[in-house]
């Protein structure tokens, strides 16, 4: 049987990579709890329909869908909106509004691996449902502005990009431009940074002059009142100095409807980091109709993101001073004399069952090579468990400082010991 | 557009279901952890060929599977064995042994949805590698119990079934048939307790009464040697009451060499709630031969255990004060005066900052309505911003005691009255 290998763009998450993605999940999971956020799941698997009524071209051609036993055009979810909009419609009289939810989960494209795309990939996903309220969108974009502060980010790190398409709305409808053709307008416009000439010429067959367009993307005044409501609440909160006004951002999706922004380095050396945007019509189109709520979200992945804190000095400092406070067990079990196993099992359960992580030695093992055991794990106190038991020794790591004790005044003993540590962060 | 639904057999988590995921995921990382396992994750998508090659067939039988846009056949992971291995074999060089490695997650199987079965369920999965040594075997049994026992089940709920397929190969040589008879043997031992009468047809096709068999099973003392070490260990930490010697149990795995063991509620009313057992071949296999390590884990589902959990007293009773305790937000900002909306969306942010729960309202609400937000979102306090800010007051909902303050003493006051109330669980 030949070797079999991780598939090309999926990841296998070896502990030291797990432990990366803990520090992300926690920080994210904080961030949506303090905002007051509920968290919710999806199926990994959709009806194909699910995404090809409503995600966009070339999402639908990167989806990784097939036929099931049953007949069924299944797909592996490319995003979150689509099932989050399935979910909101079939039980929103259930809950009150807004309502403020959040997710963490695998999404899947079947797309060329590259530096910040994988084929499985992992979303934070947040949505507003129930509100067409500007404070909403402000909620959420001050939230991407807490997140990237949490992490270890600073204004002059990322910016938040913020847009709306109604701008362009007026933009559009000032110039006598038919709104039929705004789809076809605004993906031109997708393409304006990366190649102005090509779009140039797909404008001008629309019958509009890209000088005109970015004209107007230097002065989003004349936008200024779509956008007050939502930059003054940002302002109060004090984070104007992450956002930048920048219509040039439409983003790629069919379903939004107004705002819509995307996070990135001020660099600009890298892909979006986040992207989101309101999508008022989207519940009632998944619906048929059935369930009309405006609704606002975003995205992140933990592609871009890890990248970024990777290159950024102090989101990666503060990201590996968490990583090196982790241990596998706070308190190694060394086993002095293997006659006495029975009684050392004895007193990692004492432990355990007093809430305390403990590892010890599954078979028997040399004396010196088990403090190296204890040190691996990253304990933090040995107990020397040896012929002289119930009487036994308590050892810090560090300090090598040993406290003699019974087995009776083992648990007060190490609950004493470790709380004189330095207090640590915890794995969730 | 048809109203898209669900797909039979997956699960949406709505937030009342993921707080429930949630308390389940909780207590499995936190046992993991005091038992010294570090967290890893998969992808949930490998080569076929993995599980074609090692599963058994019932399992590949329930692949979904598919070929991709590369022509490369695709399975979603209908277990995490295959790949624990896959990435063991690549890089088991890198860990020190014992490797013990625990895993949450999706996996898929096609077969027919029914009570305690799911198309898409999640597991836990707990591992050690690198070891032969029983005390190992003796760990995962153990953490199985504690995990009982920290979810509020006792012995008289649930019993471990232990069982070792040594034994039957000490049987079998004993009555003179070839060892290649035996996994033929097995998979009709395994289903004895099913169908007496099938079983002793093929026991019989084999040269074996079945009658000899069920002494065997009736007198395990015959396998002494075997069970010894593990149950001496369990019995130095207090679990044996948890404990049943059973020589029927076989597990359909074609991989298993030694120990087996499933995890059942004693009513015998439900599926297993947790089955594993001992693999050294499977590393070897996976790998070509190029990593030859013994291996022994478990899996738990989230079905059969959440079943279990609701039709039993005091680990319901646990889990819904658990679920109780849960709020969206500790602290809700009521706007008494919206003309104060800047001054309270500041001092939302003020909170937050502080690392406390926050909500608000994001549309105009009337004052009482508001105050039923408070409770729906389950805040012990309710911040009330009005026209004479920065004063503003700090109401109690429980005692409806209120407490004037001034902007800026807004953090340490909420701080203050929050550390006041009867302390409660928190989301991860």
């Amino acid at each position: 049987m030949a070797v079999i290998k991780t598939l090309p763009g999926f990841n296998d998450f070896f502990p030291e990579d797990l432990r990366v993605r803990t520090y992300l999940f926690d920080t994210w999971r904080n961030v949506a709890h303090r905002y007051g956020f509920v968290e919710y799941e999806a199926p990994m698997l959709e009806s194909t329909d699910l995404y090809r009524k409503k995600s966009g071209n070339e999402i639908v051609s990167q989806l990784f869908n097939f036929t099931d036993q049953g007949g069924r055009d299944l797909a592996l979810r490319p995003e979150l909106t689509p099932s989050l909009a399935r979910m909101a419609a079939a039980r929103q009289r259930d809950y009150r509004k807004p309502m403020k939810w959040f997710e963490i989960g695998q999404c899947f494209r079947s797309e060329k691996p590259q530096k910040g795309r994988w084929r499985e990939f992992i979303q934070f996903n947040c949505d507003i449902i129930g509100t067409d309220s500007p404070a909403a969108d402000a909620e959420l974009i001050a939230l991407n502005v807490d997140l990237m502060r949490d992490l270890g980010f600073t204004a002059e790190d990322v910016k938040l990009r913020l847009s709306n398409r109604k701008a362009w709305d007026l933009f559009l409808s000032s110039r006598e431009i038919p709104a039929d053709k705004t789809g076809e307008f605004l993906s031109a416009l997708d393409k304006l940074e990366r190649d102005r000439e090509g779009t140039a010429k797909k404008l001008e067959a629309l019958g509009i002059d890209v000088a005109d367009v970015e004209g107007f993307i230097a002065d989003p005044s004349q936008a200024a009142e779509i956008f007050d409501p939502i930059t003054n609440d940002l302002e109060a909160r004090g984070m104007m100095d992450f956002i930048e006004i920048d219509l040039s951002i439409v983003r790629g999706l069919a379903y939004y409807t107004g705002t819509v922004f995307e996070l990135f380095d001020r660099a600009g050396k890298m892909r979006a980091v986040a992207g989101g945007g309101r999508y008022d019509e989207l519940l009632a189109l998944v619906s048929d109709g059935a369930c009309d709520l405006p609704a606002v979200g975003f995205a992140m992945g933990n592609a871009v993101i890890l990248d970024l804190i990777r290159e950024t000095a102090e989101p990666l400092a503060q990201m590996e001073t968490w990583l090196a406070a982790q241990s596998a067990a706070d308190v190694f079990v060394v086993i002095a004399d293997e006659s006495q196993r029975a009684a050392a099992v004895q007193s990692v359960q004492q432990l355990r069952a007093a809430g305390i992580k403990v590892d010890y030695p599954l078979a028997p093992l040399k004396f010196g090579k088990q403090f190296q055991a204890a040190d691996a794990v990253g304990a933090k106190l040995t107990v020397i468990i040896g012929s002289e038991f119930p009487e036994l020794g308590v050892k810090n790591i560090a300090t090598r400082e040993e406290t003699k004790a019974t087995a009776d005044e083992l648990v007060p003993v190490v609950r004493e010991l470790l709380a004189t540590e330095p207090a640590t962060p915890q794995l969730a």
